[in-house]
């Protein structure tokens, strides 16, 4: 490959990829050809399981032996809501105002865009690879994340690779670029909590049984008290209930049954057992064996993580101050992401674009934000491979 | 009109005529023929108002002076729900082991025929009216009643026409033909509670603010205590949640707001201004400073009533005692019926079949009740018109 790849370029190559999740778009095909051009052996893996829609997926590879460093993202993209309210149609890929527009543009297209750009001009640089460099990339990380990264492991795994290091290009930086690396995440934990009582008119309330006065009394005790107050490394953990419901409500009827579902996003402090006990005994307490109550966790849950690698966190760091003279903050706050997964194969840190505008109208990646990510990754590897 | 009306053979050809809430489906179709062929005058206003669907009314009348007395009913049905579940289709009328079976066969089509066999028969014995008999019949009891029986009454007292004693002939009876007179209904209220918080990520609890937890502190005051014990007339008051709510769940959002809806029943220690202000506090302590809300009442609600007539009540009582044998209880549990708009009237009074299968599947009226019912309508228009 002779000409020299541009971030900006390939982001809003991939931004007109329309991705929403299952949907390829056409954005791993673009990912193939680039790659491919630049000497990586691809493949395109589509995983799928009873339930779900399949999923494609793309590995790619370049060189040989250790050490063996990968990069991850997906290229799936969430849906873009009222395209009414966006200022540029999110799918156009649109150049204006020193930003790349769309769907997609940091949430995290724009990371992958500028971790290719990076990789390529190394690659260029050093007449090839020294060690391994390989590329996990996923359509199916906004979605149920069962079909994506946990297979893609899988596969490479079976073919004989063996990582050492992992950077995930999800947006880290909550304002600037360098602003933080996520070295770990906390953990996440579903449930639904289900009060039945007997279904009646609401003018014979002595022929039924209203389950919501029970259902708030379970409610109000699991949100009475916080879950702990964080540690060194983790924000504190947090229930939160996110739905109530009354399945087939109406304005005369005493409802059968009501629910709650509610969402632990939880610190090192626990885990999913620790957790169940916790809700067993709280919801026990409150029920006093007068509330018929039914308790269901779902599954897959995440264990909350925290990546202790120095050859990682302190090469990374390292590029980042170098690139935009700022250290970045070690964090584990924010959501789940496929670094959950990763954690299991080899250290895994995560550093991409700023987030503000992800998963919001107008997503876009300012063009100075992506140049200065690809000298980031491109230091990195520079850094990471010269030990 | 010659041959007799036989009850069990008008109330199945009624059934026949689909006429789930706001569709006529024939219903009074059938009644004016029925009736106009007897001798009534029979109208058929359509009621519309914005944002309802307009709905056919009938309106029939025979002879003049005093007394006047009216029956009132529906034709309306609600509707079959799954028909697979039926033992007979819900719109067959088939008339199999000493039932008809069908939708609205007791509430209240089964009623409505026998009424009208009775008045046809006490019409042609008594060769005339001896005073003044009317009909209002409504096809939207089931649905908002905004289009029916009220307006229904302007219609007629447009006309002229000031009646003295009304039967509503709703289903009335717990078990057996005979067990309750309703002399008064409950009033009824709906409301619903809004709390407004911040919509935000579950990870970033800090940068959101759930309203489920400030709901469910609302929803337990509202609940905490009984409204009353009851009077000698009423069964004690209730407040019900019959729905709890979430606009637009996700499992990762904390919602921006969350609601619960309510009904209240109540009897005459309560209006719907001493409700109001008994919300307005118990919220007020609740929320101490602390938790935005919003109430709405809904309108129209509608106020408790009592109706004590003994020329009404005692005659209907001996009517019943003199085909059943049995003394019915004077009853105001249960819903609201029209009986609440014709109370404005002139005093009223329900009583119809056995209500056991309204509303549900196979609901079915018995072939000797029907009988009985026709013989205690026809037992009453002799007892009240020998006055």
């Amino acid at each position: 490959m002779s000409e020299r790849l541009d971030a900006t370029t390939l982001l809003a190559d991939l931004i007109r990829c329309p991705s929403v999740t299952p949907a390829e778009g056409g954005a791993l095909a673009l990912l193939d050809d680039v790659l491919t051009r630049a000497g990586f052996r691809v493949e395109r893996p589509v995983f799928s399981e009873a339930g779900t829609p399949p999923v494609e997926n793309l590995f790619a590879t370049i060189g040989s032996g250790a050490p063996h460093f990968v990069f991850a993202g997906h290229t799936d993209v969430v849906p873009p809501g009222d395209m009414t309210h966006w200022a540029q149609p999110p799918f156009s890929g649109a150049v204006h105002d020193g930003h790349v527009w769309g769907r997609g543009a940091v949430d995290m297209k724009g990371g992958i865009a500028a971790f290719v750009a990076a990789v390529t001009d190394f690659l260029a640089a050093r007449g090839g690879a020294p060690g391994t460099i390989s590329l996990l990339v996923t359509g199916d990380e906004e979605g149920p994340a069962v079909n994506g990264t946990v297979k893609l492991l899988a596969f490479a795994t079976e073919r004989g690779h063996r990582f050492d290091a992992a950077i995930v290009g999800e947006p880290t930086n909550p304002v600037a670029l360098g602003d933080a690396i996520k070295i770990g995440r906390r953990g996440s934990l579903s449930g639904t909590l289900t009060v039945h009582g007997r279904q009646g008119h609401v003018a014979y309330p002595h022929l039924a049984d209203n389950p919501v006065p029970k259902l708030v009394k379970l409610v109000r005790r699991l949100t009475a008290e916080a879950l702990d107050a964080g540690t060194e490394d983790f924000d504190p953990s947090n229930l939160e209930i996110v739905d109530l419901a009354v399945p087939s409500p109406a304005w005369n009827v005493i409802p059968a049954e009501a629910r709650a579902r509610f969402n632990i996003r939880f610190n090192a402090l626990w885990t999913r057992d620790l957790l169940a006990a916790w809700l067993d005994s709280r919801l026990a307490e409150a029920a006093a064996g007068e509330i018929s109550y039914e308790l269901e966790l779902e599954t897959p849950s995440s264990e909350a993580f925290l990546t202790r690698s120095e050859a990682l966190i302190g090469t990374l760091s390292a590029a980042i101050a170098a690139v935009t003279g700022r250290t970045p903050a070690l964090s584990t706050s924010g959501g789940t992401s496929d670094a959950r997964f990763i954690k299991d194969y080899c250290p895994v840190v995560e550093f991409g674009l700023v987030g503000k505008t992800m998963h919001q109208v107008d997503e876009r990646a300012a063009i100075a934000d992506l140049e200065a990510l690809t000298a980031i990754y491109r230091r990195f590897l520079d850094l990471y491979f010269a030990a």
